[in-house]
């Protein structure tokens, strides 16, 4: 496979395991307590934070809190324009499967004790689409909260000396193409692709979510390896990335 | 009214008759056809024109093409989070109204003869609010409306010749605060109107469309007359940016 | 344009300042604190006011009170059946945005600490459109108020002393057809005209709803001020038939 | 039990045997190719037909034609405020269930095949309801839908000669209250009623649709056939106020 | 009439006033509090009953309790299969309409003083459907039912003493076919059938609910007292079936 | 871990390698072309399968077939019972994503070409629930849509020769409870598992989908390695139940 790997051009000539060029801008919303626009090459999540006082009345009296998330795709995110949920009237499975696993990839990396009784709801609107839209809206979101959390302790509205965020959490899409496990596939890539699969990793390198499918073809043990492999290094890149972005200074 | 005029500061420090600062950047998208980030002060809105040949069921074979927009707020883009009109599962009438308005602005300056039978959806999405959404959206959306149909004119999907725009199109807000006409008004400025109006003016200063509602008290005609004023003037300077930005070559 | 005015025979054999004949019926619902069956002509609109103690939950605890409003037109209240909205599963936009105009020129006229927390719901249901239902339903919807409110001061419902409206309340269409402002508008001209315009205005002549449409195209100042004489004219007749219904005893 | 009902005194002071005062007032839209308001009492029903050219997809093609009718309450037809159904967004059961019935009821009189391809909907909405509002609407709906198909007749949409309606129906409500059963409840005596009953009956005194509830306690062989005595009775009666109605000639 | 009787034989050999086999299997859910498997022949309807303590909030304080139940359709329970209601969004009026008399049928046997303030919801589900889903749903709900108030009275969630059941109620479908009363008709008799009839029973032998249709012609007085004679017999002998089943002990 | 494997006992005294008892039901409806009642334990799911032919709008004229999925639970198929998705109008995420895990996982052995133009559309209703509901229902929608391909084949409604399976499909879960890799969770250690897989395997041991969820905390490659061992041979297990099921003969 080594051969194979060597001689292949990716179509944006990255080679098998380069991620796309990866940005997190950071306070670009004036509203929300952690806002971010993530992009994955031409991928682009505008994520925000809502951190508000008080959970769900399922989790009142508990002195825990709640994270929860939402995913949606601009009409014309895509290459052809979509349907607006909100005229459809109703959610579709790909919007409710997405934002389901974002809600539970940020609840991985949250100690809901030390967060006390208040939510924070994660919104990752797709403003534009080139594959790699859920990994990139995880990898957006978790910055976004981590600002959400920090700004919800200078305001004291988090018990002194508690730590809401056990970890960080990234995630990245690898798959098979060709026979050539691929690292972050774009949009062609994705649609070529034999397997697909979103792994999202901690920032010590453990699995919170792995979810590969067989697109065209069922696919064996070493492949999976392979692919899982690819994964753990380039949610390795995604979590020095996070680290950058946040210690920068929020204009 | 002339002295107050003099003597007021606005909480931003503009003048009554003055615009906050207004940015139209075009090619915002990769992948519509026309995309505009059009920014009025703080209010940030992103405005795709999807073309599409065909036209609804009910113009088909008249030889007229349609145009229709769709406008939403991002559930993080206000103060407080609002829930997504998607998941509650129907869109409420703010959304509706505005939708509508939308449309019906953008559709006064087409010639549907011209346009053949072609749809552009204009997508208003707005990413950040702080007063003046609609009229942000449709000063916009006219710029990715003009966009499209240079790139079908260049793709010979629009008859050599035929000329689908009209004119031009850009609206404004104005409003009576403390007694005092304001042009754009700000969100906080917003809330404290007597009265708000919105104006759609074509560019060669005609009325387009004109809604003026009393929030805190019935107007008077002379105060009618003081607000068109003022949207009228506000109006020409934001239908000079729209030329400047049209005149820009698109990256 | 006087002389145009004066050559012009409308369909109806109206001049171009005339409303159509205006009937305001009291006492049509055995039910409802105050109900109206209102008709401009052929169109009719059914109004009731329900009164009840209380207000929605956002509002309570205030000491003000809340007016609502809802407007819809039976299926074949027009010349061609149109569907259910209940039966669709959703309000159109139409809709939405009528009931929100019957509701805040409503509004306008009403004092909410005088009040008190009771509620006051405006039904506007169309029995026949024949153009201007929006307006024939703000205009009987006033004198549906005015009784439900009688009402609720005879049961003691309302403080003594207290007088929860501050005024009266009418609208009117006007329109642009063949270049004449015309006043009124029945549904043939209403789909003629170049502009169509809507005003709603109190007794004493002051503005609260100004909402003009270019419908074939824009239209110019002086075009606006001579329709907004036709409506302020308008709506004093329609104010004096308002007074005219509520001075007779009601069976 | 003849002695008690000698003996009783209904609320409206009726004999057990009587029904309220009946009217039927024909053309009251002139928009619809049938139109009614049928009264029941202070019960009020609006009934249109409309009749269109033309059937359902699952009809085309069979040479047949198609009836159907929807039923719906105004929000303030009743004592207390109902929600609207297009406000929730669904209609409720009972609304389903007496649309349902009373499609049922006027298809049995219709003979599909001399109707042709065309369709009649009819819509009975209830403006005051006092008890009894589906009967009165089946016994209005059945003149609305003669009219629309003498309408189409004189229009040459149905061949000469043919006969699309092959009897009529009309439908009456009865009950036992305090243990005597009574004629055509008004909405007083329905909420005390121990059982309730719904009869549609053709012209010629035979059953189209039997509907008996057991509201407070199940009913024996003897009662049900006290009722059935009375509705056949009942029908009669309604059947010829409707006979005389369409003998009027229509304004 | 008796002739045709005697010489007829039914599609499935049956007599005409002879059930099909009735099976009653209790215990069917390890989690329910009730739960029966009930079939009419190839008729089989999934009866669960939920015990919970509280009522529906309208019915707090009153110290009664609540019953009702839903009915569904699995989507190939019939011969095509259909669309869920769920994907659909939204219930069918026929769905709606089985729901609410099973409810009223089941509430007939309810004294809801004697339940105190607990619900019991009866989920009628058809796995397999030919024919009289609605009067299997029933007559299985009962036994589900009894079985969830042994299990309270067991629980002591009811007072000691009190008998929340004050009969027992069953249910089953008859028609005239080819002029000739049948009972409890199979799918392929109820397409043939003239006139549809749905008769609730309680164990000693009153009406619950008659519902009598006529499909293809109106029917006379004697064909319905012959469809009731045949009805109140086989809910007869299907009392006996509930009794047989009730007395045996559960596994 | 092997000494921690060999002294724990699981609640229902299984070994942590050893699936619950199995069985296939087939034949279970006499109306769909396939139908199986699968159990795993206590966990029970109806999965019938409807061949139409045809395929949806967007796949005519491409000679491929389709298959697709919907999953739903029965209201009382748990433990508590939950609303139902058709009475609430919407179907939740999980039933969404459940549906659609169903449905990729059938399609992953499915050729289209050879299937033609025809579409299988899976049901599987969960009648009684105890962890691994969608395993259970992947292994046993296999088994029915075999049945339904042999019906469509004995038909002749597929073309001679042609195979439309490619090979076989089987789900299991595995997780890791108090840090021991468990087969098949029931409910009771489904909720109490750190970490929660789902793996759909072909007969010939390579993989459709894996999907594995950290619950509690991150897991380890060496733990997704236990996992992934436990599921493969769990699947291998099904496999031989499926072909077992398969090999008798359909009464």
């Amino acid at each position: 496979m080594g051969d194979r790997l060597g001689a292949m051009s990716r179509i944006d000539g990255r080679t098998p395991d380069q991620l796309r060029p990866v940005t997190i801008q950071r306070g670009w919303s004036k509203h929300a307590e952690g806002s971010v626009l993530v992009s994955f090459g031409d991928t682009k999540v505008f994520c925000t934070a809502s951190f508000t006082e008080g959970v769900p009345r399922w989790r009142k009296g508990t002195g825990e809190g709640w994270v929860t998330a939402e995913y949606a795709m601009l009409p014309r995110s895509t290459n052809t324009r979509g349907d607006r949920e909100s005229v459809r009237g109703k959610i579709g499975g790909r919007t409710h499967e997405i934002s389901r696993l974002v809600g539970r990839s940020l609840r991985a990396v949250v100690d809901f004790k030390a967060l006390g009784e208040n939510t924070v709801v994660l919104d990752c609107d797709v403003l534009q689409a080139d594959g790699g839209t859920r990994t990139a809206a995880i990898t957006g979101a978790y910055v976004a909260l981590a600002d959400a959390i920090a700004w919800a302790q200078g305001k004291k509205l988090i018990k002194h000396g508690r730590k809401p965020l056990t970890g960080s959490v990234a995630a990245v899409s690898v798959g098979i193409v060709d026979g050539v496990p691929l690292l972050d596939l774009c949009y062609e890539e994705d649609v070529r692709a034999e397997t697909d699969m979103n792994v999202v990793c901690t920032g010590d390198g453990r699995f919170v979510e792995v979810q590969g499918t067989a697109e065209a073809q069922p696919f064996a043990r070493d492949e999976l390896s392979a692919m899982l492999d690819l994964a753990v290094a380039g949610c390795s890149s995604l979590d020095a990335a996070q680290r950058e972005a946040l210690a920068r200074t929020l204009g």
